[in-house]
């Protein structure tokens, strides 16, 4: 359930409360695709790098090692160790983007799987019993993502069946919450709002979404091929749409630029790749800027990553050090730069919070969105 | 220096003080390669699984970041934040294993990086000095390492140049110790014995290095294709031969029966990069033997990859996560194998040196021999 705490202007400052614990928004969520973080990072590093929520990927835990047999062990959370809340996707990004030969019919896709190319069919059932059985915290429903541009006809066509799709899983989670066996009987749903860039399809999907009651309402479709202004022009069109009371969600983003900017239109929640990614070809934030560790210059550098942050790698490693190990091949420079990418993304949440608690968001927006996306 | 604390036949208990802290024997040292142990694994979380050496490879130093810039960064205790004793290869073994167009003559070995291809040169000198430059706490001399079997001939005339290249190690040692800028001013020695599998050959090359009075002694060129039992004859040979009062150490090796063997016949100090590459390929080290984590019968158990294992892997995860995490290909699958496999062979080093304390060693070691190669 959302708590709204403070306003200011558009901006929220809430709280959601769940079965595994209550978190604190606007919240970034970390993403463990196969139930672990890249990088080697387990469950238990992520207390220490102030997450607060972790994401992972029906898809992956479907196809390997499987949600039946992720059912007989307990759940995700007894097999990954994180007690505190997950949000499962649906599925269906990666049907979209993964999968060859999909075929999208009115009772949901079939495709080829990614791994050995057998046929799998998902659906918006499918996608429910699929996160039921894996037990998260939060399931997503089952959508339609569309990149963009996308033809006007076809996005309209798909977003009706898209709220289809929603009241088909709202029906199906309903059923599998109350069935004896399943492992979160109180799991919470999401609806997703789609409408590519078209602002009336996107405000009509909204409304007829909102009508479902959900326990919170995500932004997909997003960060898809649009351009940055054109995602916070979509975000502030259906801002006044969405339900004030229930916790929002904007799906897949992104820089810290991104988050910053859609926190003052209104989100309280998000996710992306992008701290492990950018960790991956070596660039690493601070609050200064994105600095580039396979920089020459960094090759004697004994300061840590960022000299203000307080995470468990700046505290123990030098910028030396980690261009040595990026050089040298070794995982341990991905474990360390991956820990601090997510631990500057959850501590800019901190920092936005208390902000927002302070009164202050403005003047934090002004401080930092032009310094969050240099490259130093 | 070292202290001998007990005997109990052959087998011995002791304790070596360095500049660096004391370290208990019979130890096993944990191979950080670059300055990282392999999968993502730090020298904090070395502290956690009863890491009490770290051994580090010149070469791979040398050609990755090179060892002047390490200089520059303090050294490698420095840059790895490991305060603890660290060893450094000579770098021969990987001149001679991994170096292509080598070729050996008395000033030392001319030869190709196995990186970029460009010419090196390595003698006893430069060996030296890049380990000085490391700062490590122990050096290994240069020595030929030779692959067996080998012509006795040839191995006859190489120990005589391994001894005159260990004299001028030494003499290099001394003078780089001597030196204002030289970081470990009291880096250690060892000379390392070979003479392929010819016994007369290892006893002569043996009674000729002692009279050098080093730091240690290790007995080089073994586990390179002779036979387990071939390799515990010589170390029977030449033990005799071996002062008493000085640490001795079996390079390379092995296999958990491998070490308690050699500690049975008087070694005191091992190294092997065998923990991390089983953890590779799915071979975990238990109480009850070798298990595959590979096999299916791992899918649904949740229990510990060992019951009996208080290392920080077995206190949170279940075999049915590392495995799958190894078919999700998760790079936590690495940290947390490495971390459970490095944490057997120190606890077993702690167990063996537990037993010798308490005059029981020969109990021990009826009780695991069998017990510690089996595959179940």
């Amino acid at each position: 359930m959302f708590k709204l705490i403070k306003n200011e202007k558009t901006a929220r400052r809430g709280e959601f409360v769940t079965p595994h614990g209550t978190f604190q928004t606007p919240c970034f969520m970390n993403v463990a695709t196969a139930g672990a973080i890249k990088g080697g990072v387990s469950s238990f590093d992520l207390k220490d790098i102030k997450c607060q929520v972790m994401l992972c990927n029906t898809y992956h835990l479907h196809v390997r090692t499987g949600d039946k047999i992720i059912k007989e062990l307990g759940g995700i959370h007894s097999l990954t160790k994180w007690d505190g809340p997950i949000l499962t996707d649906s599925g269906g990004f990666q049907v979209f983007s993964l999968a060859k030969l999909r075929n999208i019919k009115e009772e949901g896709v079939y495709f080829s799987s990614h791994i050995d190319g057998r046929k799998i069919f998902m659906g918006p059932e499918e996608s429910m019993q699929i996160q039921s059985n894996l037990g998260s915290t939060i399931a997503m429903a089952f959508d339609e993502c569309i990149e963009n541009p996308a033809p006007y006809d076809y996005v309209k066509n798909s977003i009706g069946r898209t709220t289809r799709w929603l009241e088909r899983c709202k029906k199906e989670m309903d059923k599998l919450n109350s069935l004896p066996d399943t492992i979160n009987k109180k799991q919470m749903l999401f609806g997703i709002n789609q409408g590519s860039t078209y602002s009336d399809l996107r405000i009509q999907h909204m409304k007829d979404i909102a009508k479902l009651d959900l326990d919170g309402y995500a932004i997909g479709g997003l960060a898809v091929g649009e351009t940055a202004d054109e995602m916070y022009r979509i975000i502030e069109d259906i801002e006044p749409y969405m339900p004030k009371d229930k916790i929002r969600y904007l799906m897949g983003v992104g820089t810290p630029v991104n988050i910053l900017e859609s926190v003052k239109r209104g989100v309280d929640l998000f996710d992306c790749v992008m701290p492990s990614r950018n960790a991956r070809h070596g660039h690493l934030f601070t609050k200064s800027g994105i600095i580039n560790i396979n920089n020459q210059k960094y090759q004697k550098d004994l300061a840590p990553i960022d000299k203000e942050c307080n995470c468990p790698v700046c505290k123990s490693f030098s910028r030396a050090y980690l261009r040595h190990l990026k050089k040298a091949e070794e995982m341990l420079y991905m474990r360390l730069a991956v820990m601090h990418n997510l631990y500057f993304y959850n501590n800019l949440m901190e920092e936005i919070r208390n902000a927002l608690d302070n009164g202050e968001f403005e003047t934090y927006y002004n401080n930092n969105i032009d310094i969050l996306g240099k490259r130093i």
